[in-house]
């Protein structure tokens, strides 16, 4: 039990913001109170291998080694191999690090020995010292496909790192598996609370609801979710534009309520933004809602947690 | 056409000792005069990757990056990804260098593409700025086997750098196909001389005479050996006992020519190991042989093409 009357609590996370917001709640839960389900629609193969970012980036923050400014990758880093794949004229558009190359390299071999993903992370998570629970939404390959008005239909990692997400969104979807990994649902069922951490709706978190029966299940439990809009803008990334794109509205912690139409018991927003979410039937905490250090993730993490709780 | 009268040149190579007469023959010889031709029977899959380490020797050294003084690797390397592998617990035995990853990296992603390793090794050989014709024995796979006393059937990588080669050889055999890469026999065919580098007959340089037609093309041309065997020892690595367990005599340049069974017209030796070829139809010649920088290799290079002059 936590101090909040928790024991079992699960939170859904994209990649930044969500690895920051779990960074916290890994350290306000015990260790055994605390399950993870990391988006893989970001998946996608470079240079030959497997590369999951979101997972990537939870397990790098978690283990404490990853880059805390920068929210990604690790702390101490080169690009020798790098430097080497740009003298054969190899692709660079998608910057690769000498250590992160150590998991893409043991995640790939793994996966084609037939190990499944949820296995291969655990391992890996387990190598880094991390002892909190997590699943990526499934062991199969499942895209994010993002429609845009101007270069077509982009997976997602060229149109957010390759195109810069300047094409604008049209539409966002799924191509692939939408089977849950094994104890996604047992995870959510057994909840007492869902936290959906503050990453993009469209490309972190509606990848892991169309899972088959990911958001049935979660309209059976208490969901609250951390704004990832802040004062009408995103605290990272394209999600503004692609709210004014896609809902013709301005970008709004409302905005988000809105658009996981009714799943939501409560959204933590930042202080003054209370007043975007009236009219919903969403209860709403105000607070400071980020993140840039350790302290930050920490108290934030309890916050969220104690306004769950107010929910009961 | 060189001083020495050669317009076409071949050598047959493996890693180091090959490589290093490489370095000479290559600044000896105009970029068009020569080929070379090196083992792949070493090659082996490792973190996933395709591993080529003989033509990766040559290539680093043909390129001036490699690490001068081991022979083998690159200059400015770093292990950062090893570092990771080894936290997951993942296979440590063969260390692969950060900036060396980007070489398998780019290999192994062009071979699943279906692309051969001959042009791959076009592609990796222009990309670091050599313009010497470089050629795999084979497109295909083909492994080294080594039947040993203690430790049964290995293949070369594990016998080589896992057991250190501590196992003593009963039998070198070649698992593969027999293929020669496009190229190779018309190389051959069209070569003034062929000079056999100062390579491990058994695991270097027999991969490449067991490819089909090659033994035969080279009948017909004037082979020229550069002995690997100084004063009764080998210049490196494990020569002088597999001459021993194979051949059941002392190591020499006389065993070496006896090894390849009259391919050779003649064998160029360390100054005073002149009478271990006695006795044999080969003719010998003498000189300072061990290489141990650019300036030796370039010398050593013109003293043997001087040599396989001598012998028209």
């Amino acid at each position: 039990m936590s101090d909040h009357g928790f024991s079992r609590v699960v939170c859904l996370s994209g990649g930044v913001g969500g690895a920051r917001l779990l960074h916290g709640l890994a350290r306000a839960l015990p260790d055994d109170a605390l399950t993870v389900v990391v988006n893989t629609g970001d998946d996608f193969r470079h240079w030959g291998l497997h590369i999951s970012p979101d997972l990537d980036t939870v397990m790098y923050t978690l283990s404490g080694l990853g880059h805390e400014a920068r929210g990604w990758g690790l702390a101490e880093e080169s690009f020798g191999a790098l430097e080497m794949v740009k003298r054969y004229g190899g692709d660079d558009w998608f910057a690769l690090g000498d250590r992160d190359l150590g998991t893409h390299l043991v995640r790939t071999e793994a996966l084609a020995r037939g190990v499944p993903l949820h296995a291969v992370t655990a391992r890996l998570f387990r190598g880094l010292g991390v002892r909190t629970r997590v699943l990526p939404m499934t062991d199969d390959p499942c895209r994010t496909m993002i429609d845009t008005e101007s270069d077509g239909t982009l997976p997602f990692q060229e149109w957010f790192v390759k195109k810069r997400t300047a094409p604008v969104v049209k539409r966002v979807w799924f191509d692939g598996s939408q089977t849950p990994a094994p104890g996604v649902i047992e995870a959510i069922d057994a909840a007492d609370v869902i936290v959906i951490g503050p990453s993009n709706p469209y490309v972190s978190v509606d990848p892991i609801l169309a899972m088959d029966g990911v958001r049935e299940a979660m309209e059976r439990r208490r969901v609250v979710a951390l704004s990832p809009i802040v004062g009408g803008r995103a605290v990272k990334g394209p999600l503004a534009e692609m709210i004014r794109a896609l809902r013709g509205e301005e970008a709004s912690a409302g905005a988000i309520v809105r658009h996981y139409e009714g799943l939501l018991a409560g959204i933590f927003v930042e202080q003054g933004d209370e007043a975007s979410v009236e009219g919903t039937a969403c209860a709403v905490r105000g607070g400071r809602t980020v993140m840039t250090d350790r302290a930050d993730s920490l108290r934030l993490a309890r916050e969220v947690l104690d306004f769950a709780a107010s929910l009961g």
